[in-house]
């Protein structure tokens, strides 16, 4: 079924197709949607001889084509990622229903009544980087959530995806989720046709790289939810403890350099900078950190300079550059200038200074004495995570099954009309129940 | 002030600036904000003659236009309108703070707290059609949800709109507002300039015909809620009471014709359409509304045909067209494909149909035995409305001060590092509080 939609159907077709489907979809009971997440799961246990042998040779032709070894790893799906989302399916199995909520009920007039009802977004068109473990916990989520998904996966792992999506699809079927639930894209050309579906895909999430993301945010007429930059600030108040914020910046810069929620400006108050850069200098040097200083940081410690473009890049790497600033007011400013509105951290024992930034820093977290590094569903116990939203409309930071879904209001009503209100012959008494 | 950022800056800059000033005007008191509608409220009840002279030009010069009746009554701004902003104004105020709500308050591990915090959006456009209130209504929910608005009106009202603009600015600066909480927009070429400003511009929010909010839509990186069309539909089920649905359908029709929540189809089964039809056909007549039918309707009744295209059509105008089906499941495909996810609603006493109808019909508003015309914020008692929103992302429906805020996440921590949890040292426990 899934190969026909692919070969014999255009993308814009099947999404359509897909959009009117949904509702079905959207209707089926948590009972099918959890049973098809366990079916799933039993299938990916069962194949999983399958899904290796798939994963094998999409390695050798990552070999082939001379992948570096940190992206290899990427690619990889053993045993032990297998594991990882096995239990990833069972977190999400456990969850709260997301949808069916009645968020508002309230009595308008006798016997006129309105409720608000959470309800799945639609169709949702996901495009994530070469990780076949994303495959499993994206299409999952969307099915926990009753929403129909379309999944274009890094063509890098084009041989793993296609096993693990005909294993989910079909389990979820076995289940009794419409069929119409999940769309495999696999040619990299029907990218540019999906992000032509508006009027199909309510919304998109695309992961990966800044350019891709940007590329996708730019070019659709879709909502987008994600983030293209992850600009993350920490600011050292002068009221700091040191032996608070040094191994506070270490792990916002080390423990996963890549990540988007890793520190990549270091904002330093006037009064402090002489104590604290010689310090940190030390540490930055043990931990392989290479430093980009401001002319007045310069002139405390031997560093590279910053120039504005410093300001306004995202490393990705062992790099961290450093302003000096002379009161909390020119950190807050520099943070909503040249941040990316992602997550920032004041270091400060003053509650005053510390509650002053986390009100003006317009950043989707704002974290006093904590890493950057936080900033992740998992570790907001949300159980599961969808990607980390820049934007200020629908869902902002890390985002969980609640980014799924929407709401309905519906009014029951026994014949009532607009006339007889207008008129004064009734009027509205709007009593919550 | 603003006369300077009009003439002297582009809208570009002033965009910037008041991004850069948004945090300051999202940060102020309940107090302030509640002050600065008493002082608007104040200026307006002052400067009555100011306004009424102005709106008495702006009148003038469309009688010379040879402006429309049904259109200048919009224009107009009496004292009629004058009490009814002031009114409303009193009930933005009493409205609770949408800005500072604890949503979300969460122990991760032992002295690491996670909240999460409702906040304003930052800097709200709104490009809103010639009516004098309108602008009232918009600057003042602005205020009050600590966001800063950029208000373009409709040219026909340019002198009303200046006189009221500066009169709530004045006041709203007098009771505490940074000044730039509010820019007024006023040439027509400026709103291509606005389009441009996505990183400044947070959220537009566009009112007026479909082609005008499409236009908008279609040529602007900066979120937009709102909604084009609006083609409600009613289906009369075959368990429908006629004595409910007929003066239902008429309400829907007429109450308002132009409004985007008037039905435009009506959807018929076929068991209830010799019943219905002749029925609905001498209501319709009475009411002066013409109809449009399918050959299954003409075949009943004496009207008009009904093609493909009316379908499709926003009549806003006292047209409505009738389709039968053979089935609930055939309306629901027909509204879920023709449909503007608006309104729509079902006749019916059977409660399992219309359950059914609820749940698969996907529009922001599902209404069973009342009126597509209640689709309205204050109609849903939310005491104020910014809009109707038929997107899914964000707030859905009729939309009132929520639509206005978004949240952050704060975390508070004592030198917490993720390293930590990574090593296995430390662990979360997630204890909601």
């Amino acid at each position: 079924m899934q190969e026909m939609q692919n070969t014999q159907m255009e993308i814009a077709e099947a999404a359509r197709q897909m959009k009117l489907e949904s509702p079905n979809v959207a209707a089926t009971s948590l009972e099918t949607r959890n049973a098809a997440l366990m079916a799933a799961k039993e299938a990916l246990a069962t194949h999983a001889d399958e899904i290796f042998a798939a994963n094998a040779a999409d390695l050798a032709a990552a070999d082939e084509a001379g992948v570096a070894p940190a992206v290899k790893n990427r690619l990889k799906f053993d045993q032990h990622k297998l594991d990882d989302v096995i239990a990833g399916i069972d977190d999400t199995a456990k969850l709260p229903d997301p949808v069916g909520a009645v968020l508002l009920h309230r009595e308008l007039d006798e016997g006129l009544l309105l409720k608000r009802i959470a309800c799945p977004i639609g169709v949702i068109g996901v495009i994530f980087e070469a990780r076949p473990d994303a495959l499993v916990q994206i299409s999952t989520l969307c099915l926990k959530s009753g929403n129909c998904s379309i999944l274009k996966g890094g063509s890098e792992t084009a041989r793993t995806n296609k096993v693990l999506f005909d294993l989910i699809h079909d389990a979820a079927v076995s289940a009794g989720m419409p069929s119409a639930c999940m769309l495999q894209v696999e040619a990299r050309e029907d990218i540019g046709k999906l992000l032509a579906c508006d009027g199909s895909v309510d919304l998109l999430i695309p992961r990966g790289s800044n350019a891709f993301v940007r590329y996708i945010m730019d070019n659709t007429r879709i909502p987008v939810m994600g983030h293209a930059d992850g600009i993350c600030h920490i600011y050292v108040d002068e009221s700091a403890d040191l032996d608070v914020a040094i191994p506070v910046i270490v792990d916002a810069k080390t423990q996963y350099t890549a990540a988007c929620n890793a520190v990549e400006t270091l904002l330093v108050h006037r009064a402090i900078a002489p104590e604290l850069l010689p310090r940190l200098a030390e540490a930055c040097e043990s931990a392989g950190i290479e430093l980009r200083g401001d002319d007045a940081v310069q002139a405390t410690i031997s560093c590279k300079p910053a120039t504005d473009e410093d300001w306004a890049t995202e490393y990705l790497d062992l790099i961290l550059s450093i302003k000096v600033v002379d009161d909390i007011d020119e950190a807050i400013t520099h943070i909503n200038r040249y941040g990316s509105h992602h997550t920032d951290a004041i270091m400060a024992e003053d509650d005053a200074a510390a509650e002053h930034f986390m009100q003006l820093v317009d950043s989707a977290g704002v974290y006093r004495n904590c890493s950057t590094r936080f900033a992740d569903g998992f570790r907001y116990g949300f159980g599961a995570e969808v990607g980390i939203s820049t934007s200020k409309l629908h869902a902002r930071g890390p985002v969980g099954l609640e980014g799924l879904v929407t709401y309905k209001y519906e009014i029951e009503g026994h014949g009532h009309i607009v006339g007889d209100y207008a008129s004064g012959k009734r009027s509205f008494h709007f009593r919550d129940l």
